[in-house]
């Protein structure tokens, strides 16, 4: 296939992530100086899916695009924000939380995908506050239930307008015998430390908590009497704006759709290529490097804009990640191949790593560490090929690094010239892209092993052939042109013959050896047991609350304690 | 009910947790100067439930209550004891790990209830060697699956015979669509530093691997050629006994089954009550104060041996728990009382903590935190109702911190004499007991925030009413003699009426704010994904890999990645 030249849009029925404001369906974007102002405005016929209408600001995945492209947006198209209001654009309600309804007739999986997608989202706003100081703030007036709370957790601040019915609640557990399962019991008590049986107490009242109670317990940060309650927001969110001013640049940079084709069993962007063998329920995700020079000061760089390569390879692979996260949910195994020049990869790293300072490098930068922090929390085999002509150095070995095994070939094939494959570290692999567990992938590869990475520090961009990869623990296995075929194929069939359950849970476990982080709680303990109680008949079985509601039945549990 | 004076067998159809090495049908205990040798050698014949066979040294929950009763037992009988070695009494076979018809045949309560005792027992193991010095060491020779590769994992050294044959596995996956999930992936990555792609393939192979890859990969410590294994073995085991010399007594104590006895809707200890409420699915357990004063020397505590109320009032409790969990399922809500004097238990704190140092006092000071752990990781709503008459102090106030939500009655009940209740804090509340995320309760509740605690540290043993206690965030509400009962009857309604599967994903993320160790991560990450994937059909449906284990039929997988 050709280069791509524009986007394409996803084929009928699939899931689309690519938007802009200019067609936002229930967010409003509006930059004012260093304020930006993101409102709430369900249109509630607008949905993903059937059966359901997005009433009292509650959202379904579509809405949650717009929030995501919004927060991605801001941070590369509008760097001068300092300070970010989320607020609706209703009367009485804030927001009714993730649509109950959608929730009813989703599948485990479309469950399961959709949490895992909101909470990236919410994981990037709390990046862009800490990371960028591009702060969020949340002003909440009428009622701002379950998810609608569960995103103003995910703000710096959360003022709450007193006014005898304004409040916030988590009545998932008793409404919906579900938990806040996007981050919301975790934020109460490891971000905004509510007393644990405070929070346990909020937790089980569907009303939930307004006026004084709610500052005094933490839930919120201020009450602000209604008659100044928009005075207060404004004031506020100068302040915040104002005091990040380091961190700030004037003008950022455009972020067109990624130009992406869909062929037969491939689809094509400018940097990434995916091919499906649909027998072997596997993708293989080629990554090129950059065919030409990547500029190496932040005035070029700027200049080529979403196409510097660094960000334009992310984007691309961004997209090929949600695509196959959500439209190709039997593609069980992601193959990654490099393809290009080991020294433009290392040069590119490089010039990111002497700029990243700058504000458009350190954005290129978060964006990548985003992108592959998505890998790692992905339900799919991730197995690293590292053959002739690939690139795998730098950032774009991370994903070797993320890998659950990686294959490096010994020597060249027969009969092919391509020198053999060589590996290479740069500065950007030590400590530049953490896990959500809060360690880089070579600390999570060895473990409280501080003279390996030391000694690994010393060979930065030193070009490792197999063996010495192998000597240096970086790669799985490193079988020969004998071999190589058939090894490959026995990892991709053998993951093909599994449980893809089962391999969720394993992967799950594995690759994140060491510390916790709140981010990386969200994803192993609160998500975890959010996907079993999905599961459960007294949510989703034909008496399960999350069924029945809104039929007027009540639902009728089994009682045992599991 | 008057005070048991005997063991009373558990009622017909439950599941009995006390047992005694005489009794014991698939362990066998030795015990050889400072050295324990601790040999698997079980009865297949001997089992709980029905419709298996414990094929191969092959465990089900039994086999696992004798084990947990052999290790309680090591530390308080036999102190002495530096070195526990783990064997096997089969040829060619060390364990094949938990019995996968039993698995395949058991309600997913049974399952998930099952995994959690093991867990816990492997923990204590752990406990034993790093807190005690009382090391455990696995010799494995023959074949070492599953749980019985997870149970040489909880050693702290693994020597394996180098025979050609034996060999180290964890086929879960691959065989059994299910996770090692009594530990496995966590101490295989975070325990002993297997690098992560390599446990991912060893986790991935039903053969697992011998030899020299074993110790390679560091799967064990150690490969022995098969001649000289046994002498190797108690070579070992000597060194590793002499060099606990410091923590040794030379005697221990005896350890009886604790008296009890069942009466309608109540069961009896000497220092514990419990008493159900059907209707609300609530159990009442009552904690009595020492009844007169106790020893304030290891001496005098010596003479008492089991008898010594720190550690009766925590056998009772550790036994209620275990029965509960297992042969009360449908009671939802543990309500806490305590019943006698502040002072009494104070003092009792204060006799531990001047005596820390001493074997016997540590040991009932570590033990009393693994029945605090228990209560911690109880999938149970925990409520403490702080009445006129209680003595929630020190100690017994642990088990306030514990609960979900905690009611202090303000004053005292009209036409009562009894004076209003007080709390009490002691300096055993500071760090003696963590939970299993590594911190204290109090640090969890008070999470990041050093001056609360070190303000409530220099208030150790003052004596706190209602209104005191709740200024000091102690407790959740003070209801007075008016609303008292009607609120705790809500708390405890409310906790009924709720699906309690959700309640048991809250309570697991909101009770440990704060940081993760492997034992926690063991509790959450892995726990929550096994017992997600206890539900999953490619495992437990009717084409599921755990249910048509051994028909020779194949399972049939939905191939779909969630």
């Amino acid at each position: 296939m050709d280069m791509p030249t524009h986007h394409e849009p996803v084929p009928e029925g699939g899931i689309e992530f690519a938007t802009s404001p200019d067609e936002y369906h229930h967010w409003k974007l509006a930059i004012d100086g260093n304020i930006a102002w993101l409102t709430l405005d369900v249109d509630e016929d607008h949905i993903i899916g059937e059966g359901y209408a997005l009433k009292l600001n509650s959202y379904d995945l579509g809405v949650d695009i717009e929030l995501h492209d919004a927060v991605q947006r801001l941070r590369f198209e509008h760097p001068a924000v300092g300070c970010v209001v989320v607020q609706s654009g209703k009367e009485r309600v804030f927001c009714a939380g993730a649509n109950i309804r959608m929730l009813g007739r989703a599948t485990h999986g479309h469950k399961v995908n959709f949490c895992k997608f909101t909470n990236e989202t919410r994981n990037s706003i709390e990046n862009a506050t800490s990371a960028s100081g591009q702060v969020y703030m949340c002003a909440v007036k009428g009622s701002c239930a379950g998810g609608g709370y569960e995103l103003a957790l995910a703000c710096d601040e959360i003022l709450l307008a007193d006014d005898g019915a304004s409040n916030v609640s988590l009545p998932e557990l008793p409404l919906l015998a579900v938990l806040p399962g996007t981050g919301g019991l975790t934020r109460l008590v490891d971000k905004r430390k509510v007393r644990r049986d405070r929070a346990d107490f909020f937790c089980t009242t569907e009303e939930g908590v307004r006026g004084k109670r709610a500052a005094e317990w933490k839930l919120v940060d201020q009450v602000v009497p209604l008659s100044g309650f928009d005075d207060t927001v404004r004031k506020r969110a100068a302040e915040v704006a104002a005091s990040h001013d380091d961190k700030r640049a004037a003008a950022g940079i455009e972020m067109p759709p990624v130009a992406r084709s869909f062929g037969d069993d491939v689809i094509e962007y400018t940097h990434v290529r995916v091919e499906f063998d649909r027998t072997l329920a596997c993708a293989t995700i080629t990554i090129k490097a950059p065919a030409e020079d990547v500029p190496t000061n932040p005035t070029d760089m700027l200049a080529q804009g979403a196409n510097f390569w660094p960000l334009a390879v992310m984007r691309d692979l961004d997209d090929a990640i949600l695509h196959l996260r959500f439209n190709e949910e039997s593609t069980g195994t992601w193959l990654f191949r490099t393809q290009g020049d080991v020294a433009q990869v290392l040069c590119a790293d490089a010039a990111l790593h002497a700029n990243a300072a700058h504000w458009f490098v350190r954005e290129t930068l978060l964006f990548s560490e985003r992108v592959l922090k998505r890998l790692d929390v992905s339900a799919r085999s991730l197995i690293a090929a590292i053959g002739p002509g690939s690139c795998f150095a730098g950032t774009l070995f991370e994903i070797a690094l993320a890998a659950d095994q990686s294959y490096m070939l010994l020597g060249q094939f027969e009969d092919d010239d391509t020198p053999a494959a060589e590996i290479a570290l740069s500065p950007l692999n030590f400590g530049h892209y953490t896990m959500v567990s809060g360690i880089s992938r070579l600390q999570g590869r060895f473990l409280d092993d501080a003279d390996t990475i030391g000694a690994l520090q010393g060979r930065n961009e030193e070009r490792l052939d197999a063996e010495s990869a192998d000597e240096a623990g970086l790669v799985t296995f490193i079988p020969d042109d004998i071999d190589w075929e058939d090894e490959l194929r026995m990892a991709v069939e053998a993951r093909a013959s599994f449980s893809p359950d089962a391999l969720t849970g394993m992967e799950a476990n594995l690759r994140f050896p060491g510390p916790e982080t709140m981010e990386s709680k969200i994803f192993s303990r609160l998500s975890a047991w959010q996907n079993w109680i999905f599961q459960r008949p007294n949510a989703v079985g034909e008496q399960g609350a999350l069924v029945l509601y809104g039929t007027g039945q009540r639902p009728k549990y089994q009682k045992k304690r599991v």
